[in-house]
């Protein structure tokens, strides 16, 4: 079985909490425990996971990183969901689809950002294009603060088939692009919709573009006019999720 | 006078549009110039500003980092503003207020990302603390991917002394808190206002929040339930903004 080394407070604790890892080992390199590495010793313990105290140079040789704030985990890889377990396990089942799709965001923090924010907005689930982009790695969870141990994640391995998929669900595919007329604020996100949010250099490919049923942009102002590809995530799937949630 | 190096292409780039600082010298570790950095030099040029040709380790040197993009530039340090600049400079003059306070943001990311979005949305002036707060540094300019270099930007001593006296100005102050019982999306963020959002760790520090005149909270849900400050910062501008600019 494939494994990897989770680092940090936030990514062990949700995936303890989650539980769709498997825990191997945790590693611990603290002396004394915070209030919130407590918290996951006795999780651990709960689960009879087994402890090892290293050095600190030893943890940021297996994590590979000195941001481990004094924890790391030896783990199962990451389970990944496949396309048709989101958009069939949506519960209730005859709620809205509200999906996110990613092409070729490279930033492992970027693209933690965005799951972060797609959690809190209740997204089914985050479709992120397998080559040319940040993968689902624990520098990803550490960048989502554990969120992306809760999120349904997959892998397109063609963005362009994934959306045509996704078109006969019935679910509407909604493209973010700065040159669009149509502002979000006057877009109407109700109903089944996928937003699609481009790289952070070039945006979303023209021929995914093409085969979104709508593009829409956000109003910006002053002279540097660019939003991070994170905040623009976050303030698109915020709009969206006003509109859904938000009587009018 | 005391200088300071900036860094990047997007930083020296909008510190030369912006020309609120003095340049006194470029320098570049790199033989061929992108795009972006001819247009730099061009610039450059036209201002007569001195260019000095040098090894990329020694660029990373003076600038301290490795993230420079081969370009540096020895210019005036940060030009901050006064309070009453921020003010007494709105234009028009029978305008709205539209400020945004920042208690204690530590990470020069967030800081810089904060910055990004408010030039983005209009926001008339920043006020960031003095102390326990990341400060307008060249890594700041980065990572505000220059808006830093366009922004009117102000250090308080003291938060709540400046928030004592935006009151007297008749603007009203909104503090952010994860606890408030109004969701921005039902609170009128009309009139004359200041945003405040507090630090990474413990949100706006409870003598602040004291002085505030609202207390709002961004609606979340999920298991993680907590939203990076950078992205939290553009969810509630943003959504001023749109109920600033659109017509309801």
């Amino acid at each position: 079985m494939k494994t990897e080394i989770l680092y940090g407070i936030h990514p062990i604790f949700e995936a303890l909490k989650a539980g769709r890892r498997s825990f191997f080992k945790i590693y611990l390199s603290q002396d004394k425990a915070s209030r919130r590495l407590k918290k996951i010793l006795k999780v651990a313990a709960s689960l009879k996971i087994p402890l090892e105290r290293i050095k600190a140079s030893k943890l940021e040789s297996i994590s590979g990183t000195d941001l481990h704030q004094g924890v790391g985990a030896s783990v199962s890889s990451y389970p990944l969901a496949g396309l048709f377990d989101i958009i069939d396990k949506r519960r209730p089942a005859d709620a809205n689809h509200f999906l996110l799709l990613l092409d070729n965001i490279v930033d492992p923090h970027n693209l933690g950002a965005l799951i972060r924010t797609a959690l809190c907005v209740g997204i089914d689930g985050v479709v992120i294009t397998k080559d040319r982009s940040a993968l689902p790695t624990p520098a990803v969870s550490r960048s989502s603060a554990g969120a992306l141990e809760h999120i349904s994640l997959t892998l397109a391995t063609n963005m362009v088939s994934t959306i045509k998929l996704l078109k006969k669900k019935g679910i509407w595919i909604v493209g973010m692009d700065k040159t669009a007329e149509t502002p979000i604020f006057s877009f109407d996100f109700s109903g089944s919709i996928a937003i699609v949010i481009g790289g952070e250099e070039k945006g979303i490919r023209p021929l995914v573009k093409k085969h979104c049923d709508f593009i829409t942009s956000i109003p910006q102002e002053g002279p540097v006019n660019s939003l991070n590809a994170s905040v623009a995530g976050a303030v698109v799937m915020y709009e969206a999720f006003r509109q859904r949630k938000i009587k009018k």
